[in-house]
């Protein structure tokens, strides 16, 4: 029933993560009735995302160069690594201004249930990373605080045991503007054994 | 923070209606992970989707050929039109199977607020049609059943009236599957108003 240069648009939509068919359709059909130049920059961004991108071999940010901004910042503390999941996380991190330290990026975590090991993370250029930079007195563990985010910091802790390295982890307790009464139990008993003197 | 090719993808994708900032970093970040050739056909299929794709001159449905596969069909009902707001309303119609007969395409509802008038619409190239073919027997007008929906009902039927043709409209009432108990007043009253003999 429709053209197929407009279904194989929905089809790609489609098949992008938390768009289903019908929100394809509903995307093609605005691109549809949007003009040429206004499709133009979607298309050309899409088709040359992957060219001159890549990812920092010490941190393993997504960058254009290699090392990358953060890493080659001299104005950042060379002494602390704040190790996330993702590019998105250091993207948060930065934003709250209160990190100068380098970061890792693990890109993903352990995960046994989705077959997620140590070697397909960057786990073992976090431990090398570490040997090669003495330099490196602090590691802030700073993965979600979900079961697989905790699993990962748990083993990177268990790994790093026994080095002259302080090992951190971000703290878990109420979010800013929450609801003592609306918290689960296990937010609210991690704030109360996590209490900071005052 | 991010290369300026990320960016850039993330500032088009949060153009899209429905996909705030967090989205469309997020759908960035899938894209970027990605392998190429995932990504090629999405970008090409946005930048190839205006070639070749036009409005049917009868009916202003999409197509690649004027006039468009339904109004060629000789299989097609040509004395019924069902006139749509959309494009994916033929859609929505078709998947039904129980229509038959050529469609209409109006391209937005009448809405004052927004500043839609008749003239931004395919209204008058309905009133022309009907003109010009006098095998139109009887139009249906399958508008949603919202405040716009019914006022462009209303407004053709006033401007039809006097014609000899049959005039209908999309029955409203409750829907297959749903719980009387949990119907709102004004589409009860409706099924209660146009209820169909037993």
């Amino acid at each position: 029933m429709l053209p197929s240069a407009l279904k194989k648009l929905i089809d790609e939509l489609s098949r992008l993560p938390g768009i289903g068919p019908k929100t394809a359709q509903r995307l093609a059909m605005h691109l549809l009735r949007s003009p040429h130049q206004r499709i133009k920059p979607l298309g050309e961004a899409l088709l040359s995302l992957k060219d001159g991108l890549a990812f920092c071999e010490e941190c393993w940010h997504v960058t254009e160069t290699s090392p990358c901004g953060i890493c080659n910042d001299p104005a950042r503390e060379k002494h602390q690594l704040c190790v996330v999941e993702d590019v998105l996380d250091v993207l948060a991190i930065e934003k709250t201004g209160k990190y100068k330290g380098l970061y890792h990026v693990l890109h993903g975590v352990l995960s046994p249930i989705d077959g997620i090991s140590a070697e397909q993370l960057k786990i073992s250029e976090l431990f090398s990373r570490i040997d090669k930079h003495p330099e490196i007195k602090e590691i802030v563990l700073a993965t979600n605080p979900s079961l697989e985010g905790e699993a990962t910091a748990l083993y990177i802790n268990k790994h790093l045991n026994g080095r002259n390295i302080k090992i951190s982890r971000i703290a878990r307790g109420l979010p800013i503007g929450s609801d003592l009464e609306y918290a689960d139990a296990a937010t609210l008993g991690k704030a109360l054994l996590n209490r900071t003197d005052y």
